[in-house]
């Protein structure tokens, strides 16, 4: 059988000591005897998902994982925001980050986000998405949550030289249009100007504004853009590492990467992104994954929900979720298969937020070269005989242990 | 409070095993409870102030401490050199390194240090300063140690295009010009040519050379630039990291590049840049800056006299000068405080000069993830959690823990 590489992802696991726990770190209060199991038979080191003291968004930090540089490939929220709410988005797309949100007769800015609408806007996605536009355009649109969703204009030529200025950024103001900073970015420019237009024509009569009105709350009568940026053109995960992979992963944002690079993506059942996800799930997934590609990319979302949250309780219980769901993927591997268990970067619950910390990684199969670290945290890695690397190095690191990897010269 | 960080730097500090310490380096035979103290409070490590084995000059690794890239932005030793001797140096100067020397009648150089000439040549200097040369540009121009001195020219338009031909190198021959090696460089090669004649018109009469030739000294009649190097444009460092800082450094070329990058420097009374210097003082001072930004740097100048010096004894009781500077420091820190304690760069008293060895490092402040390191030395410090990093990371690992950089991607 042919060797294989799984990547399990606990994201925003890093954590610091924590005085309620004794001063231990989430990870090392909680109860993971499976990935101490792998720790103690594995090698052990720590990982900077960019570089050392960065703080990674999960964007980014997968892209390095995937051996994609974010400093090249990272092109700003817009196309990255556009991938999180599930749209399909190519290299050359122009993205936008949107609001809904309620103008006046006058075009005057009542309220940026209509309300904070938060029903009724796949309906009124709908009514826009595929819309055609001038040069050859079209445009695909997607609600997220609230009041806020993803565009994406497809078509040719396409500039993100554009002025950043229909969305004046507060309520009482007129909305502004789009100016080409550079000739070559007009039609560009002439695009988005039509949208918002068409979004004003579209949404004014739709029956969710109707009713929205009839309720005394403001209307998502227009679509607000800002943030525009070009999807850079990736080469496919094929002809980066020459092999393919699949993604069982959970949360639009890293979906929307995994599709991106050209990873298939395996729905798990009973996967939610929440603290209720079934992870027993996540990892028969992951195994039907392993068995048509080498290469399987995981992420269970728990973890860092505990952390945005400060709730060191929950990251607790959603680190020993991922200590089961490492368990259940280890149980079924054969001795030419290859794991690493890593987080894409940390989000202490004392920061509520991700911050520059490095992450513990053990990396477990036939012929590494163990150390004496016996537990998996951020400490006890530390002293492993990784030493530190960065997310770019993984999968370089991987791909030699599956035999896949093109030797550098001779 | 708002969180505060402080870099701590011992120049020169590392070391290399001295058979005469039994063995030990200058730093961990020296009595350093304070530093040892934090090294057990924090987190301890390796850091390579540029690249692990390059020979880092205080000026490079101060560049890559504070964020810029040295082979970006170092531009060889002339517009450096001039920053140290105290020279206001602007991105867009043309720097030059120069001697005082002496020549004859018929212009031949007869001896290019004039008598290495070591008083009187602040009075020449004065003479020559603010000298205004063909095409708008003015000379800035301050003596040095001995014969040496430092040359800015400040205007429009100027290049380091020029051949370095002004100064033959060798006594008996005649005073050279700058040619220019591109069209765009005549102006450049012009003015300094002009200002070479200048200093043979301005000096023959000078009341010092008057005085040293009665005495039957070589007067210093003119000026030899050498070395030409354009000043490369820096952001500020409020640009660069959205914060501000201070400076509380000893020796001119680290004046230099603090100014240089926007630093506001801060004047510690009895701070000698000697062995002689107060350390209490400069602590006193550095506390003082940080009431006023976010971001400190200190300099402590004697470790690296002794290890120039080959004078271990003296290396050992500077660096118990930096743990009482370290000492004061952290005793008047609060809960927010961060504090990186480090070398610039190692200078071994068996080498006498810089070497390519890395340096300990500690950083100590809340949640910092501490490690079994509980003494502040070269070799304790490489068992720390940190691991190895690199001079770059050590501000953007400050940074994230004072809540001032902005996360990469989302």
């Amino acid at each position: 059988m042919a060797k294989r590489a799984l990547m399990l992802i606990a994201d925003g696991l890093g954590d610091r000591p924590i005085a309620e726990l004794s001063g231990k770190t989430p990870l090392e209060y909680a109860s993971t005897p499976n990935l101490d199991k792998l720790a103690a038979a594995g090698i052990c080191g720590m990982m900077d998902p960019i570089a050392p003291g960065i703080r990674a968004g999960s964007d980014t930090a997968h892209l390095a994982l995937l051996g994609y540089d974010p400093h090249q490939y990272y092109t700003g929220r817009g196309p990255f925001e556009a991938m999180g709410v599930g749209l399909e988005v190519k290299g050359g797309d122009l993205a936008f980050r949107c609001n809904f949100a309620t103008i006046d007769g006058q075009g005057i800015i009542v309220d940026r986000r209509a309300g904070r609408i938060d029903t009724g806007t796949a309906d009124l996605a709908k009514a826009l998405d595929g819309m055609k536009l001038p040069g050859g355009i079209t445009a695909y649109f997607k609600e997220s949550t609230a009041h806020r969703a993803g565009l994406v204009l497809h078509g040719q030529n396409l500039s993100d030289q554009i002025s950043d200025t229909i969305d004046p950024h507060a309520d009482g103001k007129p909305i502004g249009k789009a100016e080409p900073l550079m000739p070559d970015a007009q039609s560009s420019a002439d695009a988005i100007n039509t949208f918002v237009r068409e979004s004003i024509r579209i949404l004014a009569d739709h029956p969710v504004n109707r009713d929205r009105k009839a309720r005394g709350l403001n209307p998502a009568n227009v679509i607000l853009p800002r943030g525009a940026g070009m999807t850079p053109h990736v080469p496919h995960f094929t002809e980066r590492w020459g092999f393919g992979g699949g993604a069982v992963v959970e949360v639009g944002l890293i979906r929307g990467i995994a599709r991106y690079v050209g990873l298939e993506l395996f729905d798990a059942p009973g996967s939610t992104g929440g603290s209720d996800t079934d992870e027993l799930s996540i990892a028969r997934t992951a195994l039907v994954a392993a068995s048509q590609y080498p290469f399987v990319l995981v992420n269970l979302k728990g973890p860092d929900l505990g952390g945005h949250d400060g709730d060191y309780q929950l990251k607790i219980q959603m680190i020993e979720k991922f200590d089961r769901l490492c368990a259940a993927i280890a149980a079924s591997l054969t001795p030419d298969d290859y794991i690493a268990v890593l987080g894409d970067h940390s989000t202490p619950c004392s920061v509520k937020d991700h911050s520059g910390d490095p992450l513990p990684i053990i990396i477990h199969g036939s012929g590494v070269r163990t150390d004496d670290v016996t537990s998996y945290g951020e400490r006890s890695c530390a002293r492993g005989g990784l030493g530190r690397i960065n997310g770019m190095d993984l999968l370089n690191i991987l791909s030699q242990f599956i035999d896949k990897q093109e030797k550098f010269g001779a």
